[in-house]
């Protein structure tokens, strides 16, 4: 897309610190990071969410993460690494151009994913259990 | 691996909400959910981190991931969804069998990473940029 600043910084109208680029993506350090070496990897071609992907498109651009994340442990020294992709404004996505998260993680950081586990209420996880198989259909 | 409790729920020795399987992987409820219709996916042979990984084996754990996101939305009718795969303890990783996090997402739900953007002094973004690339070889 003509105006988005993924699209921008693939195409190189915007400079990036890019670490890796394949015939379907592109990788590239966040100027904005959350740790150091905190790194994005998103598909060239300009998808929103992981609902408009396809198996093979997203398993392209998934398939080089582990390489990634392996080379980012490595530059950073880091103990852990957390792999994050938000669909939609409501899941903390700020730019909409799918991109993948490699954050590198320290003991006592303060990062890490605000989680409140719950139990399900008597009968709702069969509930949900049903829903999500009917709409795998 | 014999006391994973996840492989033995792949081998069927604990219950579980299973939504999707193939060859490859294995889609179930998380019975402690950070918020209803929350779903893991794992790959069937027992890796901890994704710097075990090959990059098939990873594409082809990720590959069923759209399908099984777009389900869990509409099954869920939630506004959004984080993907999340924690390496690590320090990351944040409870059980040391891979598994990527599929959490619906909804407005005021108070989920969602604990980030803190920071701007890399003077000529540290370069350092970890060469750093990467170093790694990468």
């Amino acid at each position: 897309m003509s105006d988005c600043v993924f699209c921008r910084i693939i195409r190189g109208e915007i400079p990036s610190a890019k670490v890796y680029e394949d015939g379907n993506c592109y990788a590239f350090l966040d100027i904005g990071p959350w740790s150091w070496g905190h790194t994005l990897v998103v598909p060239k071609k300009h998808r929103e969410h992981i609902t408009e992907m396809s198996a093979a498109e997203f398993a392209a651009v998934s398939s080089v993460i582990p390489r990634i994340a392996r080379a980012v442990l490595e530059a950073t020294g880091a103990a852990g690494l957390n792999v994050l992709q938000n669909n939609g404004a409501v899941a903390g996505q700020a730019v909409a151009h799918l991109h993948f998260h490699l954050i590198p993680r320290h003991e006592g950081d303060g990062l890490g994913y605000r989680w409140n586990a719950k139990r399900y209420p008597a009968g709702e996880m069969d509930n949900y259990h049903r829903k999500i198989l009917e709409a795998l259909g």
